[in-house]
């Protein structure tokens, strides 16, 4: 949500634009939507749902020399179901948008994406209950996704407080690494090393959303989440601007094979990052532990100067993801 | 809903495509959803929702030579809307997927469409609650819309019985005789008279959702309806087929300007096909009546036969809307 991914702008540009577009809609807007991961919608006679839309444009977000067909679907519906993740809330049900280059009677690429957005509809519990097919020079999945929170209040952005823990719910950089690597194998397939290749294409092709872990951090009381979309310094930036508070990081976990830049810029790692009390950090890593889910890392705290913004004595800038491809 | 747009192949080839996409998500999917105008999602702890999605490509949907920005922004919400609109519900709310040819630091046409968007957005009372921006190569925006029915049943295609009467909102064929007037506008200045064609470009330009109607038509106790977005004779064809039955049509409403041709085939009306009861063809004029709305016309009547399907005494063919642009 809050139109998130323009792929070729920096994204101080598109902060920008996002509050042009603010401005336009002004008259027809839910104030609380556009600047979370998701939006709540209140149902009439009852009930709420958190929804949001991703889009995955072909040579902007995935480069299909480098992706299935499948990869790409199974990317767009994970990549919408992670922000209902980054909310706490359960899928309910997801719309899947499929504007493809070719005649329909071919059918090949339709298909196949759509048997990825259908694996990754089993993998998460999240049905698909609508959908559009057109034509199109670009091949562009655009998924909207519909979630509950089962009663209780989504995790907004905004609620970080001074002295709260920062979590992540697993290394990052994993998905860019993936990324460089495949590049890399394209370019000399012989250099590169079998094993440590497939777990990092597997994080770029076939990412996974963290809902258990999102549900668990909500109900463990979490004051503030985002997913690592773009990068977990632009992600951390967000959730400190939302909030206006700085934060202190002493670790930045990164993925086997990652750089350390992979992890603070790289994105579309769909850990989430947590920000909670301390008193509650144990509750929650107790809860993930029951389940049986890997635990989460504390990686810093949050401070009350929104200008102080470090990772262990140095400034950390917002490198976030600034378009994966080339 | 029910991935109703490939721009540039024929309707019969689509139809074949959906069913295959359909199988592929069989184990995902919930069965009401696609193969209505919207699904009606179940909401955890009370209530439900009517949701669709519609892409507009611009090269496929809409030409940018003959339509502004604010106009494809627009057309891309009401369009949505629309579905709505023919299940008879009331709009929540909209996210908007926005894919734009730009770089974010110029934003004329992102800020353009939006700007449409959010004139359709007031003139429908449909808010948007959330969004997604995004560069590509090809102008493409994605609405998905939820609505309500007020604890009332949505009204779905597959309800005609023999001997219902239908009926439509309003004449069709003014979008596509639109569309050929701006073309021989472009080709031609002089050669178009004016008066007429400003309201036939309007009608192409500015298409508006028959929201109250489809309230109306429900309240009223309407079996089946759908909305006019592919023309008059393939959308009746798709009632006619979800709910097993033939019709005998004796009018075809035209728009003042348009053809008979235009009528049946051209689509982008988004007027309702009203299939009710003739006990409650008066109610629904009176409800129409009352609320100071056109009144409906009652076009033909609803046969047991699904391979009766007639216009006068001739075959009615499925020619419906094959790809506007050229």
């Amino acid at each position: 949500m809050g139109f998130p991914k323009p792929g070729h702008t920096p994204r101080l540009v598109e902060d920008q634009m996002l509050d042009r577009i603010r401005h336009t809609l002004e008259r027809g807007i839910e104030d609380t939507g556009l600047r979370d991961d998701a939006a709540v919608v209140v149902v009439p006679h009852g009930g709420s749902l958190v929804v949001s839309v991703d889009s995955v444009v072909a040579g902007v977000h995935v480069d299909l020399a480098l992706c299935s067909p499948a990869d790409v679907g199974w990317k767009a519906l994970m990549g919408a179901v992670s922000d209902l993740a980054a909310m706490g809330a359960r899928p309910v049900g997801a719309l899947v948008a499929l504007c493809v280059p070719e005649s329909a009677g071919e059918g090949s690429l339709t298909l196949g994406v759509m048997e990825g957005v259908a694996e990754a509809s089993r993998a998460s519990g999240c049905a698909i209950v609508g959908g559009d097919l057109s034509a199109s020079d670009v091949l562009t999945v655009v998924v909207t996704v519909m979630g509950t929170v089962d009663g209780g209040v989504a995790v907004p952005r905004r609620g970080a407080q001074s002295g709260d823990a920062i979590l992540v719910t697993g290394p990052c950089g994993g998905s860019a690494a993936g990324l460089r690597t495949l590049r890399a194998e394209r370019n000399a397939p012989a250099g590169v090393e079998q094993a440590q290749s497939e777990a990092l294409s597997e994080a770029y092709r076939r990412p996974v959303a963290r809902l258990a872990e999102g549900i668990l951090a909500r109900e463990a009381g979490a004051h503030a989440m985002i997913d690592v979309s773009d990068g977990l310094a632009l992600d951390l930036h967000r959730v400190a601007d939302a909030s206006s508070v700085g934060f202190a990081l002493d670790a930045v976990p990164v993925a086997e094979g990652a750089t350390l830049e992979e992890a603070l810029g790289g994105g579309e790692d769909y850990e989430l990052i947590v920000v909670i009390a301390p008193a509650e950090v144990e509750n929650f890593m107790d809860r993930c532990a029951a389940a049986g889910l890997r635990p989460p890392q504390p990686i810093g705290v949050v401070l009350p100067d929104p200008d102080d913004r470090r990772l262990g004595d140095d400034a950390l800038s917002r490198l976030g993801w600034q378009h994966l491809i080339g």
